[in-house]
């Protein structure tokens, strides 16, 4: 068998990393040929020596020089700058990019791989959140698949393998995160070192605050009204502290399937790599004895408003959803530096969505363009918060 | 697009009954062309009147007459005696035959059925149980498709949909009954009415007794084997007393995928008679605001000894789960007479298997000698233990 030849977008992240696991586990199946990091040099370096690759990006040029001689006896391309992840997205031998990019830099390499004819292991949600209808659009024309990385949507994509039936809802299932069960009033003054205290998931920091925010399930709304053409009507959430479902399919005869396990990155993103196969690993395994409850809760969108947000954004279309996720990654960003208050990220992502006015039918630059704008709005309006 | 027309093997039991409610809400897509029932000829009657099937058949011969002049209107056959399964499940225009006799009598006309190629809707365990490999040999070579009624084996199906990988493990779900918790001491008197009080499940006798003595999981374990060609110590029972979620998959690379839904036989009905397709209905839907908490405990074997009795006699093979079989038809009946106690249930099954001698390579008439030769030896055994 051919070995499978990937292109790690983020390989020093946290799915970038896992990815990387899983290459190392089947060393007859894949080759991870392409390797890309912003800023994580030394991760960089010592996975590039491990993994030989083809191709290596560093996005910041200030490691330049470090990467080219750390690497000197590796026979890879070293590629600098935020474009070098299009060369990666591109890549001629490569047959599928597992995009892990964290935030809206995702996006065009997405469409540049997509337009290479190249099959998307797709982690980076702001891709379809940003520009879903255009990228889908897109992948159909290429006939592309996008197989999704995040454990929700892979779960949703697992239950639908061979099913042919309509949909009739979809259940996504969220952990709470680190503040269910506060009120609005408990959150007032709740820190970053709290927010970053995951019940269940280690992850990077960016989706860590959105997941005690809610609006990680947020952009997993959006996703999902994407990935499986869905009306936003037949997506809802379910609250599930323990992460055991990672989220379920209804399906019109009332039949419900769901796809489950112990919480583990690794068994969707290697799902996405080998699907539809799926290879045997020595992952622990899910028991059910140590988890004798399994609960279910409904969100409280009236204390994590961002959750609802998300919903609206949704529902009117357009560059609703674009701006949220902007504006987002903007008051995150601000939350983690003590420039914003956890409640405070919803006022701006409010007031951003505000500020700016909608705007249908748009092209790839416009989103960019709106991407750009909202960022500003939002620091802008943070910045007038704090004086 | 053409009508299905369905045989209902037992259609005035709780199975089949069920199957007509389907039947009924899909006019266009399906016909009841055969109907059959043991004693119940007021239903069977009434049926007949409203599906107007092209054969009936009465099994007790008693009811001819009243059967004959109550459908004089009807256009159909009407045949009386047991043999009258063998005609039903050959009947020339029927397309999918729904065993849903109960007991060994329903191994026959599962074989007939296969032997004229007819698909089969599965709903009597005793077929599987009794000589699981000979019949699944037969389909294979008969290219007929068995479609799981039990809504444990449904879901199992269900969640194979479209993957061709290997099954690491299959949980099927127990309810545990009404005795779940209860110690051997907590038995020693209780009663059938206590017996039949199932939590969940609205059922015949005999399988609720069966649920109360977790023997109905045992024979489910030993179908499960032959539906889906698993050994033994890939098949696991988890008790979940919500029965919401009806069964799992668990694949090599660790994802689970669970069928679930409210507790509601007429949806794996429904999934087998339309398989692969699903149609919409009118069923109500699972809502997990009713039920906040799925739990999960371990089979407790010790005080359950039936569950023991049936992994013990399939990891033995050749007669020994057709023995179980026939000797559990009869010490039910028996408990259900007051004849014998709930546990004393066990007793008899365990000597039963003692003292007949295992045999292997067995043809259909040997399974229908030891299933007799089976009976005879329980009774005896009550009757000895009565005196």
């Amino acid at each position: 068998m051919e070995k499978k030849s990937i292109a790690i977008l983020g390989s020093t992240g946290s799915i970038g990393t896992q990815a990387l696991d899983v290459v190392r586990s089947f060393p007859d199946r894949f080759e991870a040929s392409v390797l890309t990091a912003a800023n994580s040099v030394d991760i960089l370096i010592e996975q590039a020596l491990e993994f030989k690759p083809k191709l290596v990006v560093i996005i910041n040029e200030l490691h330049f020089n470090t990467v080219k001689s750390a690497l000197a006896t590796v026979d890879c391309q070293i590629i600098v700058g935020e474009e070098g992840l299009i060369d990666a997205a591109e890549f001629a031998e490569v047959d599928i990019v597992l995009n892990a990019i964290v935030g809206s830099a995702g996006l065009k390499p997405t469409v540049a791989a997509i337009k290479s004819g190249k099959d998307i292991a797709l982690a980076n949600k702001e891709t379809l959140v940003m520009a879903g209808e255009l990228v889908m659009g897109l992948a159909r024309k290429h006939n592309v698949k996008i197989l999704p990385v995040d454990s929700e949507h892979s779960a949703i994509f697992q239950c639908l393998v061979g099913e042919e039936n309509p949909i009739e809802k979809i259940y996504l299932t969220a952990s709470g995160g680190p503040f269910r069960g506060k009120t609005t009033n408990d959150l007032i003054n709740v820190t970053r070192e709290q927010a970053l205290k995951h019940p269940n998931w280690a992850m990077g920091a960016k989706i860590t605050i959105d997941s005690a925010s809610l609006m990680n399930k947020g952009l997993e709304v959006i996703e999902a009204k994407w990935l499986f053409d869905l009306d936003v009507s037949k997506i809802d959430v379910v609250v599930h502290p323990q992460s055991i479902i990672h989220s379920i399919v209804q399906f019109e005869d009332g039949s419900m399937k769901a796809q489950m396990g112990a919480p583990d990155m690794r068994v969707p993103i290697q799902y996405a790599l080998t699907y539809p196969s799926r290879l045997k690993n020595e992952f622990k395994r899910f028991n059910f004895l140590e988890y004798p409850e399994l609960t279910f809760e409904r969100p409280d969108m009236d204390t994590f408003r961002n959750l609802a947000l998300a919903y609206e954004a949704l529902e009117a279309g357009g560059n609703r959803c674009c701006i949220l996720n902007a504006a987002n990654e903007i008051v995150v960003d601000a939350f983690l530096k003590d420039q914003v208050s956890f409640l405070g990220m919803s006022d701006v992502l409010e007031e951003t969505l505000c500020q700016l006015s909608n705007s249908e039918s748009l092209s790839l630059d416009d989103y960019i363009a709106f991407d750009k704008e909202s960022r500003l709005m939002a620091r802008d309006l943070i910045n007038k918060l704090r004086n």
